[in-house]
């Protein structure tokens, strides 16, 4: 059930098989394939991950569906098998060797933090997109997700041919580039002056024809969502079709600050079924290493869930048919 | 599009990037990356496999859904990224080195044999469940994929504590049962006398309370797609509310024959991008060796998509900017 305030006293005394860290695509996944295998699970959703902010989810078999379309059919079917979910924000995991304590910020204002006990932690709260930092964030958000994309292998189809301006964060992003233009060759290349760019790079980009462009960005220019120029701090203006932020992103893991796991570059490593080097700790979709998408994430609580709950039966006795039973047992 | 008799012999002279066989999830979903990295793909249909069979697939995130309907829409979803589909049978396939050639029956009847060419083929073709062979081969798909189920993962949460009926196919997979009672201990196992059963597993199954009933079936009882009862050669009727056929299950790789591809017992060895031991052929779901799960087809298509993609635009030269040229590349 969705957890609101009144149950939080007595939920907490429940000891979960697992507590899954984020309410995404992975997440919920997860909770589906635990709570069909009869196992106790909550799932803590801060709200507002990466899916949220998907207009439209184009490469997600069977159906194009929106981010929030998606995370709200999702919940209900976790829901109906019986996992519970709490709004919330998870700031502190331990482990007391059998058990986690998962602390949870309930609410903005007027706090509360609770803490829930699970067997089995799942970290799938994903990562968030770095976004350009203008005066306006407003600005930002009125494209960021529409034409103004942060994802080259889900939304490059939507760019071919057409003027596309990159923002990169730093010169080995400026590598997306050479990636993009797969997809389009009219690509100018836009630093914001935030970092220096090598002789090299300034001699490759040349080679292929892109601008390079090092001034402040002021604002997006567009409407309804479409984005079709960019205004420079000396007020010259950019005519583009469409965008790709390559400014990296940052991994929501704080949570597991007292975890010493095993990492490849900043992702968690995890084995072929999601398992980090923790043996109770599962890692899915964008946090572990490999492609960010929604379908790797939905396969990743699959088999997160799998393992959990194989672990989990192998541990238990197993249930007899009692009455079946021949005479020299039930003596 | 989808192909038509009037399209074959033009769409013969083309070389596909990638010929995909199976358009289940599996196969649905590379189509749909493929095509959105702009690459010409072919799915070659056969019709009727596992997934259509699927009367509610209930633990794929974002919602429960028929497989008839996960295909219909998977289709539709393929065909407006402009991905070619064929209703046929892939007969064989055959590598001349950098180029498959992929032989296909075209209708039952008046059969056409077209030959496809492409670079990369994607092994998409799933499996079928072995089903007891009864005289009315009608009354059993009168019940499988309602309350008669294949899957345990899948379906597990559907027989809990209800009486089931594990049918197995050999001694091995009788081992079924001990997983299968994590949900239910009401289990009778039926061998259909098809197999002799070990002194071991007998008292084994003594131990758990599991009745060993080796009579042949006669037919399922029940009505409206609800089996609620067996019936044996002798007369006698086992009353159930559910059941689980484990008689393994038939791999679709006949046309892979010539290919001396690795295994891991039955199943297709691949790397963690679902390439094969032939650098050009990838493997998807139920093929490959790990969970059976539509879940984790749907992003199997997702890395072998994104993994053919990045073997072509590695090969493929750069598209430049070319008004943007310097003038010493222009000369």
């Amino acid at each position: 059930m969705l957890l609101k305030r009144e149950h939080l006293e007595a939920k907490q005394s429940e000891l979960y098989d697992a507590i899954i860290v984020g309410g995404g695509a992975g997440g919920l996944s997860a909770a589906v394939y635990l709570a069909r295998y009869n196992l106790k699970v909550l799932v803590i959703e801060k709200g507002r991950g990466r899916s949220f902010w998907m207009q439209e989810l184009w490469n997600f078999v069977p159906e194009v569906i929106s981010g929030k379309e998606l995370l709200q059919r999702g919940q209900q079917m976790a829901l109906g098998y019986g996992a519970d979910v709490l709004n919330g924000y998870v700031e502190d995991v331990e482990d007391t060797g059998d058990e986690f304590r998962v602390r949870v910020k309930y609410r903005l204002k007027n706090s509360e933090y609770p803490v829930f006990r699970s067997r089995y932690l799942i970290a799938a709260s994903g990562i968030m997109d770095v976004l350009p930092q203008l005066a306006s964030m407003q600005n930002v958000y009125e494209y960021a997700g529409y034409n103004l994309h942060v994802c080259l292998i889900c939304d490059g189809y939507e760019m071919l041919d057409k003027r596309a301006a990159l923002i990169a964060g730093s010169e080995g992003l400026i590598n997306a580039a050479f990636v993009l233009n797969w997809f389009t060759p009219y690509i100018s290349v836009l630093t914001m002056g935030a970092f220096s760019v090598s002789a090299s790079m300034r001699e490759k980009l040349a080679e292929h024809g892109y601008p390079l462009i090092e001034k402040p960005i002021v604002r997006f220019l567009g409407q309804n969502h479409i984005m079709d120029g960019i205004e420079f701090a000396d007020g010259s203006v950019l005519p583009v079709d469409t965008g790709l932020i390559a400014m990296g992103s940052i991994r929501h893991n704080a949570y597991l600050h007292r975890f010493n796991l095993d990492k490849d570059g900043e992702d968690l490593q995890t084995d072929e079924y999601c398992r980090t080097s923790h043996p109770r700790i599962f890692a899915l979709g964008d946090l572990k290493k490999g492609l960010n998408q929604v379908s790797i994430a939905v396969a990743d609580g699959t088999l997160a869930g799998t393992m959990i709950w194989r672990d989990i039966r192998r541990q238990a006795a197993p249930r007899k048919w009692l009455t079946n039973l021949r005479q020299t047992e039930m003596a």
